[in-house]
């Protein structure tokens, strides 16, 4: 993976994006991964899994406002989240700034990614660790939803992978059934589809997944600067249609109430419903 | 710029993109810049100027069609069009599609990227070349504008390289000037604002300079694949304020009457509207 001091992200066989080398900072063999970070002169520290960029400090804003703000202000009154993977803890952060929220419980499989995260990334998670409405544990997000209770969950917000490897059964019938079975009537859950310009497959086969079990699947759009490739699209599965439905206004009212408003980068009211408007070439992977 | 069988983008010192490079079709120095087209495995045919990417066959829609429709649609009634750049002919070929377009004129400095793009790249510009509507010139944009006829356009698009090297002059208060003299009274101007995740400047002197010369300076985003880092900005000047509010429906009657309607992958009604919608960390580079 390294030439030099780059380091080429080994996602697509021909085509990519390096990075040029500051420092590594770490290279460790998980239980469940290979995991790097190093310092990079462009975007600050990367994290690398399996050869795959997951996040940078510099643009990690644009991925966890959009997976993290826009369902919980679509559904306006979330008070349990449950988080599946984001070991960083940068959706964990987001998600507790809403005063709506009275608990959220992260499951993540892979202890080291935490750890690290914590010594490495410690801005992007910051003061959400010990938060007394967070509840982080070590394990299988497939194990938790199979046995947590019925309803007991207002959003799932589920920041995997890619469906290769570790991440590949959040992507599965059984996972979304058991989704469906711990939200509340109002509940969705959200999902990261990939980059369907570079990974159609992904958005089209996991859309037609969660169409089995919730009425209402879309997608929305985020540009984020080292998911290469265009548009990363964000899976959606609800049980009730009119949170797609929810206005400019209302949404402002909503974030300006739970204390996100005037405190973002990338999210704003108008592009959170604008993300719902898909390009063809994206709409076109969607069920009917 | 090679490494075995791979082409890395030089734009950025210290991160980019790399492709796979399939077979490479030509490789020239022009009296301007270095032009290397290659076809690649993941993206079709690729032209690169100076180290950097300009267009793949695989994503020039997106930066096409967002570049052209959003103006014209904009506008409403634009017959008089001028391109600066553009020598692939991609962009002429958008504007040729719209029905309102009675003389479309390019200027485009280096023959030898039209030459190539003619010979390599032939879809792209397709029939284009040969509209009698189309007026194509080898040379100068800067000494074009400066010697047209006032009032002679409805639009002007700019489609060139980043402000270095041959693009440079592009970008002066002299160039916008006379753009502002052979605009209409509902006149506007577009030109690409590079990504402002990687390159602020860019878009920030560009419209403070752009704001000397129009009352009303803006920018709108579009995710193009292989301009790679976020949202690209498309600079937006414009000597009438009611341009930018066309609403949905308005945008959506003139692109049926103008035979855009349905034949677009990444440009819809919606996207139009909603690519004046910033995220905050793009905004806050514009001019107050």
């Amino acid at each position: 993976m390294t030439t030099d001091n780059w380091i080429n992200e080994s996602l697509y066989p021909d085509w990519g994006q390096r990075f040029l080398v500051k420092r590594e900072l770490a290279r460790v063999q998980s239980e469940f991964q290979d995991i790097v970070i190093f310092d990079s002169f462009s975007h600050g520290r990367v994290m690398v899994l399996d050869g795959v960029i997951q996040i940078t400090e510099a643009d990690e804003f644009v991925y966890q406002e959009m997976l993290t703000h826009v369902p919980l202000l679509a559904h306006g009154a979330a008070a349990n989240v449950l988080i599946i993977g984001a070991g960083d803890g940068g959706v964990l952060r987001r998600v507790l700034q809403h005063r709506t929220v009275k608990r959220a419980v992260m499951a993540e499989i892979d202890g080291e990614v935490i750890r690290l995260s914590k010594q490495f990334l410690p801005t992007i998670g910051g003061d959400a660790w010990n938060d007394p409405r967070a509840e982080v544990i070590v394990g299988d997000g497939i194990d938790y939803v199979k046995h947590a209770t019925d309803a007991a969950f207002d959003a799932i917000i589920v920041d995997s992978t890619d469906p290769i490897g570790v991440g590949e059964v959040l992507f599965t019938d059984e996972f979304y059934a058991n989704c469906a079975r711990i939200l509340t009537p109002r509940g969705l859950v959200v999902n990261q589809c990939g980059v369907p310009f570079m990974q159609a497959d992904e958005l089209r086969d996991t859309s037609a997944r969660r169409a089995k079990f919730f009425p209402h699947v879309s997608a929305y759009v985020a540009a984020v600067p080292t998911y290469v490739g265009g548009f990363m699209t964000l899976g959606w599965a609800a049980k009730d249609a009119s949170l797609t439905r929810v206005d400019v206004a209302e949404i402002r009212k909503r974030a300006n109430a739970s204390g996100i408003l005037g405190d973002t980068k990338y999210w704003t009211p108008e592009i959170h419903v604008g993300a719902f408007n898909l390009p063809p070439y994206i709409a076109r992977h969607l069920p009917e």
